[in-house]
């Protein structure tokens, strides 16, 4: 069988390699044709795999000796090279696997898939995209960047759209996909020269079906499927939302926890609340993409729980599945 | 009895001024200290206010003869001089009322405070600075700039938390109130020049309780009283909170109605619902003063209605009663 093979960086992430372990297992469960090498310290990866169910063709194990902490800066990539994270680069770089996925630091990582695996031609600037949920039933929206890049030019803008189009219409199947300006009004004139100037080139795109520009209280609402942005402002709006959402929840919670009435009325409303919770729970959203990397490189939260690292693993099966830097690279050359 | 004044320009706003009538009529019964003049349309004020019980002497209506638009721009202002944004403005500025609350144009009402009202000394940029909710009991926190002025420098993010600090103690009655920096990180190093050098600005003043960088995930936690940035930034951040909640909202709504049995058990659990939406419902919270002119001057959203206007009428009523003006220029001078 052909594996679609991902390498898996489980090193430092906040929570250690279990929830990582636990993550893997049960998607290599799920999907018969994906592969994981497993890149961290191989006696401890070896004791949790050994006493957990899986087919052991689908598993493979690649000791390293180093590992790039939360508070190692970019150049500690060049340093250490023996840590998990370059290590599984390497893995993708060399063709041993198809993609990776990692948990670790953000700036490391980021500059790991500049030096190692480099940028598709003609990408000055790859965009983190993460995934947003809305309030259309099947409905997801895709914001880029997050955070890769904290200013980008109007021309960056034009290339999150044109690589966001393609990632969407090969792993969303989605046809046309919608493309919106992130900004604080919806006229073109609004904002500053980034905005203006990105307006009128989106506009003028054959390629991108161009929406106008979008208020960041629409990002849920399911209007559009792609927001392109800088990675400073769009990092700013997906926090908001993801904590004024977490916010509403737990206010929500103590108020249906108040007394015992409403504790039993709550409880009979469970179901309907799991529902809500775990499509707007950012758990399952905690990956997203480096879009513009030659490879399909995905970040996930380096708070990631098992739910989090399930969640950005399948995303990462599902780029690879569709091919999807191939599509971005199409995309770019048209 | 000597009144508080507050200017009213029940014109210009999306919902016409039958909502605005109804707010002030209810915060007129409240307050008895408080005087409205309504400035707009005299004879449809007078048939409104003809109609709805109130004491004739804490009311006065000022005719006007123009409107400054929702597409109208800054220049409006000088060439509508009979406008009732403009004759609002101006009665605060020969001292008839002691405040100004619109539903209006926001461009327009803006270079109106600049050019009418004019700005604090010392104070380049006036920042608006809308209410949070957050989940504490009893606790708001003060953000600003929210879109007064997109671009700043470290000095108007300084004088922000001078200002708002001022307001804090003066109108929510907090002790020493907790500034934050609103960033994509908490480390110090985070974010762009800007950031950094606002940072150190905060970190070193002495009349600035400064709790360091917050991300915008934080908003609504209560973490802090005050967070500052520039007018840009505060957009999106507070949108894209805004739309987060109102999009769970919807969210909830969809599978509380799902199906009958559901509906029955959310039917009781309907006191706790409405608890949440009151306090995350930005009508209660969508006025925002713009904080640095040398009079008090409110904002409402353009789309106000009643709850709206009446949230924003209290919140100048307020301001008004804790001479909010005097102080902040005391802080600034200090």
């Amino acid at each position: 069988m052909e594996y679609k093979v991902i390498a898996f960086d489980v090193m430092g992430s906040d929570n250690g390699l279990i929830p990582a372990v636990d993550a893997a297992i049960k998607l290599l469960g799920e999907q018969k044709d994906l592969k994981i090498i497993f890149v961290g310290d191989g006696a401890a990866l070896k004791k949790e795999l050994s006493s957990r169910k899986h087919n052991p063709d689908q598993v493979e194990i690649y000791n390293t000796t180093e590992v790039i902490e939360m508070t190692d800066g970019i150049m500690d990539i060049r340093r250490k090279k023996d840590s998990s994270m370059v290590r599984a680069l390497e893995l993708v770089k060399d063709e041993k696997a198809h993609g990776v996925t990692t948990g670790g630091a953000t700036a490391p990582f980021i500059a790991g898939c500049h030096f190692i695996l480099k940028k598709i031609d003609g990408i000055e600037r790859p965009g983190f995209m993460p995934v947003i949920p809305t309030v259309v039933k099947g409905k997801i929206t895709l914001l880029l960047d997050v955070g890769a890049n904290l200013e980008c030019d109007p021309e960056d803008l034009v290339n999150f759209a044109v690589m966001a189009t393609a990632y969407s219409k090969a792993v969303n199947g989605v046809e046309d996909p919608k493309v919106a300006l992130l900004n604080i009004g919806e006229e073109k004139s609004k904002g500053m020269e980034l905005h203006q100037k990105a307006y009128k080139l989106l506009e003028d795109h054959e390629e991108i079906n161009f929406f106008g520009n979008i208020e960041s209280r629409y990002l849920a609402s399911g209007i559009v499927d792609i927001v392109v942005t800088d990675g400073y402002t769009g990092n700013i709006a997906l926090k908001a939302a993801e904590g004024m959402g977490k916010s509403l929840l737990t206010e929500i919670k103590t108020a249906l926890t108040k007394n015992i009435f409403r504790k039993l009325a709550a409880l009979r409303l469970r179901k309907a609340f799991k529902e809500v919770a775990a499509k707007f729970d950012y758990k399952n959203h905690a990956g997203a993409i480096l879009l513009g990397t030659k490879s399909i490189a995905f970040k996930s939260h380096g708070s990631s729980d098992k739910v989090a690292f399930y969640a950005t693993l399948k995303m990462t099966y599902n780029a690879i599945k569709n091919d999807v830097v191939n599509k971005l690279k199409k995309a770019l050359a048209e």
